[in-house]
């Protein structure tokens, strides 16, 4: 944490419903990598990611933000953006019509390759959301999110906007805006000069596909518990063997998927004793 | 949605740093599912929880949300709450007398049997989040969240105060409170009267451990693309033979892992041909 004063509203959040004079638009860096959102509660935005270092970087220009108000696409009086399911059941659908028009506006200016440019539905019908799919967002020009809320989205708009489904996990939320904020800041925090000095994005959680060794810091001794000796020794080499091992030893037993996969790539027998 | 006006600051998010007098707490269903956060940025909460069905119900004390500000335990001038990671490394790790203090603050009233009170720090190295978890919680008295920040916690936190690690998925964020967030949001929308009828917990995705079958709904034709004729038919047996045959095929596609257990269950051949 920085002491600094930080500099406000320079560059924030900014709605996208009308366009924006260039002379007018707030400082961004030149192709900063930018996130839209699709959403009925654009209030919701940026939330947890206007705090800590991907809000410094947001305000920085480093990344930027839109929000696209799904409502204000809606039908009629009421500004309707969903209906009932063809051929009945529970719950409602998101109409093609109304997201369509929300997605045109999202993805104004925006290169159409998809490569560079993913458009993302996050749905628990999509594919698993992992550490490879942030690097591959954080290296495109930006992303589109699209946010549902205990409805369906008409498949129709899948295909023709090339949607790509993404999951979080295999649990239900009451709505995408928890998920996209996810998927942002793991994304926003492999672009460069985000994270400074404050962390390495390398030595962390899923190193070499283990999960992270136990950490320890001061005191020395707390309840009656003391730092294992090892750890204070100075000895780095052994250091390092121990901290393999734990972190072999606890993926084994929480993540036994990861564990094969570790073993198979080391030539290791997955039901034989750990070394050391 | 409704059109209905909120009823503002009746119930929202109240920090627990100071006991609260009993005369004068807000009004909160007596015994209703709680969930503490201990963070260093309280300010994100509720963040997209105070929003939809899961702000509404928060107004309605269907649920309550405290967070304990972990900054105020830490220790000298500038309240630091972590160190370097014994035996050295890059990062940095919160302190157990530190972390500890903030716990006790947490737990103070609250069942030591945690089955009925679980206390959670969400990690990268955690047991991964599933469905099943978000149910298991919901039926506990309620819940203690940990957020840590890119920095590890002490692990001798873990074990004396008997912490379960969960991961939202095998992706790093730059902290816990997204986390946090999906964690209450997937719980709290399983409370009884939370999503009323707006939605059932039933008929969505994972029924039978399939994805959600396609959906569609008005118009009929958009942007030259129709609706399947079967689901205009009228013919409910065929609707719903239709609807299992296309999850079965997006899961086939989509999520070997739950293929291969719903095969498994239903005495299928992964590996055959798709029925219908």
């Amino acid at each position: 944490m920085t002491d600094k004063p930080r500099s406000h509203g320079r560059l924030s959040i900014s709605a996208s419903l009308t366009p924006r004079d260039l002379m007018d638009a707030p400082a961004r860096l030149k192709g900063a990598w930018t996130a839209k959102v699709v959403t009925l509660f654009p209030e919701a935005f940026p939330g947890v990611l206007g705090l800590s270092l991907t809000g410094k970087a947001l305000e920085e220009g480093l990344w930027s933000l839109e929000t696209v108000d799904l409502r204000t696409f809606g039908k009629g009086k009421h500004k309707n953006v969903d209906d009932t399911p063809a051929g009945g059941g529970a719950g409602m659908v998101l109409r093609p019509d109304v997201m369509g028009a929300a997605l045109d506006q999202a993805q104004a200016g925006t290169p159409s390759d998809r490569a560079r440019w993913p458009v993302i539905y996050l749905s628990p019908r999509g594919r698993p959301f992992t550490q490879e799919t942030a690097k591959r967002l954080s290296q495109a020009d930006g992303v589109t999110l699209i946010c549902g809320r205990f409805e369906g989205l008409d498949e129709r708009v899948l295909e023709e906007y090339a949607v790509e489904e993404v999951s979080l996990g295999d649990f239900v939320l009451t709505g995408g805006e928890i998920a996209a904020q996810a998927l942002i800041d793991s994304a926003v925090r492999l672009i460069p000069r985000v994270l400074g000095n404050q962390v390495s994005t390398e030595d962390e959680s899923f190193s070499d596909g283990l999960l992270e060794h136990p950490q320890y810091t001061r005191p020395a001794v707390w309840k009656g518990r003391a730092i294992p000796d090892i750890l204070l020794s100075g000895h780095h080499a052994k250091i390092a063997d121990w901290r393999r091992a734990m972190a072999e030893r606890l993926t084994k037993e929480r993540r036994p998927d990861l564990w094969r996969a570790y073993c198979e790539r080391h030539g290791r027998d997955p039901d034989g004793d750990q070394e050391l």
